[in-house]
């Protein structure tokens, strides 16, 4: 089998310039959309329905038995939701067997915007192995594509490219300027994942609101073992 | 004084979301128009004027006395020009004193870009120190302007927006995670420069047109003293 080519795109912005038709993207929103996700699979959600208003949100939670309803904007539960967007809401006994509906800032707009990809993965630090292990068994390139903080390069979505891009070992190859700079940056940053993101913009955004354990959550390496699929509908474990 | 602020800009397509009306703009194509720019002003020329396209390009070389026009595609001088886009095809006895018309695929539509903002600034390896010591001088926050490659990432840009910040030194500060990101990348690759930017798709792309010597040359930190200011219409040394 031929190696599996590697592109990184670090903002939804510049998506026009990759052509993903044939590929396997993988959205990232470290902080905290594909964690949380992660988080709420791990714990047994059915299913996870991304939606990108707070209006679409409430009527789907309204609409869907035994389903939730989570969104924060500026680190607080939106009005009329029920739950916020920190991986650490979501324990088993409250989440299990039920259908979560979500809608975060940056996340669910990438998600979107490359909803027509042959296949889409939602990719965090918590879920890394299970999903470079799933892209090695598949035959597509991959485009890893970052949500960042409204269109602006993010540290952390970056950094989790280039860990997936190492994670994906002799699988793997890469000509992307953004991979290898990804990858260059995951290697200065591995020891202390936590540290180095504490320079960064997002950190001090989400930490102005009492998030910073959050945070630090978001970088647990492997901590679960899913892979996590769109389906065109809902972001589901695949069987 | 207050520290002076520092953004980084990775792509001509993510300009929109900094607001540099107030900034004094550093522009970078390394590979290799604001190299060549350096090379040419270090050997003597009074002036280069940036022309977007090759007609343009010929018609003001017929027009002004004494100039020089010149241009690449694809690692070839354009038909109809004199010279090519590379640093050391400008020795001190052939463009002492003359104005250099000059047409490159990205650097030149950068500039143009930014044309509004207070002040411009040519930036490059050649000439770092140079535009880190006007930088200190000024009281304006900076915009890192990197040309990239076709609106894509690209690593000799970025490596460059990383060294500029560092030599800044405690005269600047930055929020921004581009900034954060390419002062690591910094870091990792300032021991061997050349030798990073060989893993890069933009040296792979010249190199097949044997232009590793080029490559070499824009790598070389502070060979010139000369800080490049656009006036406009012009590349001039500020008197």
């Amino acid at each position: 089998m031929s190696k599996i080519d590697i592109s990184t795109c670090y903002s939804p912005a510049l998506l026009p310039l990759f052509d993903f038709s044939e590929c396997l993207v993988v959205i990232i929103d470290i902080f905290r959309a594909t964690s949380t996700i992660a988080a709420a699979m791990d714990n047994g959600a059915e299913k996870i329905i991304p939606v990108d208003n707070v209006e679409q949100c409430i009527e789907l939670g309204n609409e869907i038995p035994n389903s939730i309803t989570a969104g924060e904007r500026n680190g607080k539960v939106v009005e009329g939701l029920q739950y916020g967007n920190s991986p650490s809401a979501y324990p088993g006994d409250f989440v299990n067997g039920k259908t979560l509906v979500l809608t975060t800032t940056n996340g669910t707009r990438l998600l979107h915007l490359v909803k027509d990809a042959p296949e889409v993965l939602s990719g965090s630090f918590l879920n890394l192995k299970a999903t470079a292990d799933y892209i090695k068994a598949q035959n597509k390139n991959v485009l890893l594509a970052c949500a960042s903080w409204k269109d602006r390069f993010n540290l952390e979505d970056t950094l989790f490219a280039g860990a997936l891009y190492q994670a994906l070992g002799d699988a793997a190859t890469t000509i992307c300027d953004s991979t290898i700079g990804a990858s260059a940056l995951y290697d200065t940053a591995k020891d202390d994942l936590f540290g180095f993101l504490k320079q960064g913009s997002h950190f001090a955004r989400l930490s102005k609101y009492g998030l910073e354990e959050d945070m630090r959550y978001c970088c647990a390496i492997n901590k679960h073992d899913n892979v996590i699929r769109y389906d065109g509908q809902s972001l589901i474990i695949p069987s």
